[in-house]
């Protein structure tokens, strides 16, 4: 039996690679403190527990396709809190921010197609492309440079006539970067000239550690409405990643009509998760002031480490809750392999992403790595002490 | 911009598309009668939602990607019960059965390849196929014939090089047609000897109305293990649909493997539904006796009434809780849209999927319908009265 040429070139989660490795070590009796998944500590909301308990319908029935009036209404309050005016007809529910990636992108690419991503750029994305026959091409960037890519000259210098879109996540996973209001304005000015669609994967919109910061999204260009595409999920910015619950924005009724064809084809998202994820949007503004401030202590916490471990490059991230650092190491799959299975410091030992399956170009990112900032203070703290002193071990066996 | 060409191939779901007609005739005072759609009207067991209300887990974390362990637990173990012996590594868990489909399609069908399914069939298929850039090559069937399609020389000869897959729906959607054990062991004979997958959409399995009858499946082809992927889900065995929970079962560990790619990109299936799912699997025989009971005795009530409408042509389904039937009509299509705009008796009207888009062969099905018998028995008399009143005052026009 044949399998599709397009799942082959599709590869495993790089961060769940080490998976059997840390099991290993778990049962060798060894404790590991997780920096490489994006699982958030912090407690979700009771407004979302609440509204399951008080669900009482005797039929648990399909949703509506494009989704619960409740939750497009809830989401369409929240973006105008914001200054932006979306209304329902713009909105499709989706099961997670994921699904609502594979989607539009099933929607604008064809076999052949390319998108602009700047690299490195979370790994999920080539499963995702490559399924619609699809390749990513890649802004370059470099740790030196702090992973910077909002530059127009480079951008465009990655269109060709099979560029359909230019994705940007922002705020940046796994780099933490943050797009200013010019670089965003530069951005839409460009897929418009070029006819492209402009995604904003905008998964970790609360998480930027300026002071005052106002929320951005590329929703703010209504002159660019053709263009935007906004992917956004309450995963992250409620604690609620098993929730599943995201969403497509997008003024471009001709996209929301091709894929609501997705919408139907899978039926709806689940309805229980609708109802409490609509509930999610009653919180208040301290909820997302006390959890900014957590993640900022954190990300202090976790460049200041880093800064102090020699060889190690750099920069401290403006938003989300990764960063992304070169170490002075020769390979970091191969030292977090060894993390596992030779190392400890009593009994202790870490795991973070190795960094090669963050980019397209292959040989690139070798020797850097991504940190998830989801551990409590002191866990944190003691990770990035056993990131030293293992960094120190390695590179003296 | 432009859009994917798969996409473009793809249309809005044919039980959704007189959505508009209906709300205008709602709007006008009319009551409808839905038989469009197959949502059950039978209560979700209590068990989901007291599992629900005593989930007590502070942060709702994402789940496992190939499905929490409780639920995978649950679910070997309601396999066990009717002898089919399955392991953990068999089963991945996804967004209902709609999911599963898509992730197995994903896999096994590249651009140009064809997979084998007897038309009519549920129509969502035509988009989850066109997306992998392949087709539907249907096996035929008529009314006349109560749907039959189980006959070896009509299977094989729908085979050739660009063959994958042969999918039976069994018990079927639309037609209700039940497949005996010794045509399940031909289907499978005929997917080992061509090398084929054999993919077993069995969300009905559990709706088949011979007394008596056990409960077959075609993962009881233990010597086809490298063939067979079944394809299940909660949501009409536990009227459970928005729910969104189903899965992929297959003892090839390659197609497992493969799968389990989509599955890490789309991280998890949602946490809350995968425990709550798992307590369903505590109902007893007598909740599946008592709803079977229902079903039989509205499919017999819709059987009895079309029979008695002159010129209509049908058989009494053996499975599932649709029917499909020939009309004399001149277009099923036109006949819905006027018993919306122009058709009522004391404001009631009534609503069916026409048969059509259930086919693959352009112009098939022109007169045939698909009823959904979800409806408490009194309104399913009603309806069906409608829809002989229906047949006759639009032949009078």
């Amino acid at each position: 039996m044949r399998f599709s040429s397009k799942v082959k070139k599709c590869g495993l989660s790089p961060m769940r690679k080490f998976h059997p490795y840390a099991v290993a070590a778990k049962e060798a009796g060894k404790r590991i403190y997780h920096l490489n998944i994006g699982q958030p500590d912090i407690a979700t909301p009771p407004q979302y527990f609440e509204a399951v308990r008080s669900f009482h319908q005797p039929v648990l029935a399909y949703a509506e396709s494009p989704g619960m009036p409740v939750l497009i209404d809830a989401i369409l309050r929240y973006y105008g809190k914001h200054g932006m005016q979306f209304s329902a007809g713009d909105v499709l529910i989706t099961t997670g921010g994921s699904e609502a990636l594979q989607i539009v992108f099933n929607c604008i690419l064809d076999d052949g197609d390319e998108i602009i991503i700047p690299e490195p750029f979370y790994p999920n994305y080539n499963t995702m492309v490559n399924t619609c026959g699809a390749v990513i091409r890649p802004i370059h960037t470099s740790p030196e440079d702090g992973y910077f890519y909002a530059d127009r000259a480079r951008i465009e210098a990655a269109i060709n006539e099979r560029t359909r879109a230019i994705m940007c996540t922002n705020p940046g996973n796994p780099t933490g970067n943050v797009l200013s209001p010019e670089e965003m304005r530069m951005i839409a000015d460009v897929a418009k000239e070029h006819e492209l669609f402009l995604i904003g994967d905008e998964a970790y919109r609360e998480f930027v550690y300026e002071e005052d910061a106002p929320l951005r999204s590329m929703g703010e260009f209504a002159d660019a409405a053709e263009n935007v595409i906004i992917i956004d999920t309450v995963s992250k910015r409620f604690s609620a990643c098993g929730a599943r619950i995201g969403c497509i924005i997008s003024r471009n009724r001709e996209l929301i009509g091709e894929a609501l064809k997705y919408c139907q084809a899978r039926l709806s998202v689940a309805t229980l998760d609708q109802v409490a994820s609509a509930a999610l949007y009653d919180v208040g503004p301290e909820y997302f002031t006390a959890v900014k401030a957590e993640y900022k202590l954190r990300r202090d916490t976790v460049v200041s480490k880093l800064k102090s471990i020699p060889g190690v490059i750099c920069e401290s991230p403006k938003g989300a809750f990764y960063i992304m650092a070169a170490l002075p190491v020769d390979d970091a799959d191969k030292f977090q392999q060894w993390l596992l299975t030779d190392f400890d410091d009593n009994g202790d030992t870490v795991m973070f992403a190795p960094g090669g399956p963050f980019y397209a170009t292959p040989g690139k990112g070798r020797n850097e790595i991504r940190i998830a900032y989801v551990l409590k203070q002191k866990d944190l703290e003691r990770a990035m002490d056993l990131l030293a002193l293992g960094i120190e071990a390695y590179n003296k066996r």
